[in-house]
């Protein structure tokens, strides 16, 4: 395994604490409940977390700032923050709006964000909860009963962030953040694995001209194994796999999100995402605006991910509003 | 070789597309002389032109925007751009106060870039050059007389963009631009060769524990096949290497920046500046920004750099100056 770390073990800490010295006017990060949380706290508006396994850097911590969430807490590598983890979260950053939890749809995520909740309700603390499940590849899985959420989840945090930062009451919040979800797909594809540092090898094994098609963001088996193709038929493959699933209407606008996995260069992204807008133009689907980078990654994994966002005048209105996080800047 | 791409010969045009499909709003492509231009061009100030072969995304294109570049001129991968693309980015970017060529140290930029400008000046339009030459790997290498230059060129791009935006002329952009080049040191690693598409296969090859340390962003070997280290020590021994060779005064203040050479994971990256933030708390070097992410890339390679630029009131003024590009916004 080559990796630029110390031990295995310090990883989590040592991560948030390099992101939050890049960043010591936006971010804090609590060691002890291993959050990383807005260096100035609004308790005036509905307050957004998020959070999981490490390993999908920049999410979830580099969303966290004016416009996206308000916390991320963070687990080990691609496993669940604990109960406790996730209750202190929701504590040190309560507000009189109560407390929106952005979960992805992974078992182990549900039931400790789940728990979290009903302590805090305990605590006449008001927590609502919406679950993202936007890969289109697989209907259950290893991880998950129904869907797995992914890259689609940024969109969540992006627009149930604005309508947070306009001054919406907690039902609104959680109603804007349910609509992305119930307008946003993803498909991914793998060129290699990532190796999980306390695993040291790679979690599967492509031959030179395979890929596997429909991957999860932890290495989870997707679709098939395939033959590389090119990225036009790439682009196109993942769009007729969205567009199956959802429907778009002729003419209709769509966020765009075009995802590295972790190792891919901005080079095959930036080209990816022309075909793509070639194979969005073949549809008659319209593009409202793009996203390309490393927005939702699985630790070295090559390969990438396609989301599509049905979008109505409310969310255009939302995805345009400010953000100042590390991840994502949208000016004012 | 395992790329999202269609053909080899194709790369440059559909890459500049998709950047420019994903920021219409910023950036237009001129697909015959290959440049990506600010949409809307500012005649009133001094134009900034850099460029040279593509595959270090998001540099140079990445960097065209208010508060930086006008213009990126684009060669084919790792190759410079012809005299005849230079002259005509010189030429369809002119303004009256003249134009700035921000060239890395590779004898063939440097040669191309030249007889541009000598055209250029023909044609009466003013033109000045800088050449940097921030990596203290190596003194002369195959590509280059003297150093070459690699990711403190990002920071070039910044403060001599501020200078220009904010009205000075063409002698005192330059000059700020010089005066980065004098302070601006870097020093990078990999763990894995980049591919050229071109060629197929990697250019160099490393056993399972081992990192080439002082690699060039072309591949180009540095000073040593190495152990791979942990990533303490490995921060430990770059800042040695920067700071032997250029002088810091007790509590002088720095601009940081830990770059990723095109697939090293952000969890990676944000754990190398822990351990570089450590390593200049130990010399007593104060750290004013970081920036930590893809800048100047070397394809699919895995590894990092980290470039260290001296700071002044002057300097730290126009590092803050605000700038809207797609790989760099700093807020007004």
């Amino acid at each position: 395994m080559k990796k630029i770390i110390n031990n295995t073990e310090d990883i989590v800490i040592e991560m948030c604490q390099g992101m939050v010295k890049a960043h010591p006017d936006k971010l804090t990060f609590n060691q002890k409940i291993k959050t990383i949380n807005r260096k100035v706290l609004n308790k005036n508006k509905v307050t957004l977390i998020s959070g999981g396994g490490i390993g999908h850097e920049p999410a979830h911590a580099g969303f966290v700032g004016e416009g996206m969430l308000d916390s991320a807490v963070c687990g080990d590598v691609f496993a669940s923050p604990s109960i406790n983890q996730v209750y202190k979260a929701i504590l040190e950053t309560e507000s009189e709006k109560g407390t929106l939890l952005i979960v992805k749809n992974y078992s182990g995520d549900c039931m400790n964000f789940d728990a979290a909740a009903e302590m805090a309700e305990d605590d006449d603390i008001k927590v609502e909860k919406v679950y993202v499940n936007d890969d289109v590849a697989v209907e259950d899985s290893d991880y998950t009963i129904g869907r797995r959420g992914v890259a689609g989840t940024v969109f969540v945090h992006k627009i149930a962030g604005a309508s947070a930062e306009r001054g919406d009451d907690l039902l609104k919040v959680k109603e804007v953040a349910n609509k992305v979800i119930d307008n946003v797909r993803t498909i991914g594809f793998a060129l290699t694995s990532c190796t999980v540092p306390a695993m040291g090898t790679p979690t599967f094994k492509l031959d030179d001209e395979e890929i596997e098609f429909g991957v999860g963001i932890h290495g989870e088996k997707g679709i098939a194994r395939e033959k590389l193709v090119s990225a036009d038929e790439l682009a196109k493959k993942m769009i007729e796999k969205i567009t199956s699933d959802i429907s778009f209407e002729e003419n209709s606008e769509v966020a765009l999100l075009v995802n590295c996995l972790g190792a891919s260069p901005l080079q095959e992204l930036y080209l990816l995402n022309n075909s793509t807008e070639k194979a969005l133009s073949d549809k008659k689907i319209k593009i409202y605006k793009t996203f390309v980078g490393n927005y939702m990654t699985s630790l070295d994994m090559s390969g990438a991910s396609i989301s599509l966002l049905r979008l109505d005048e409310e969310l255009k209105e939302l995805l345009d509003g400010p953000s100042d996080t590390i991840a994502l800047k949208i000016n004012k």
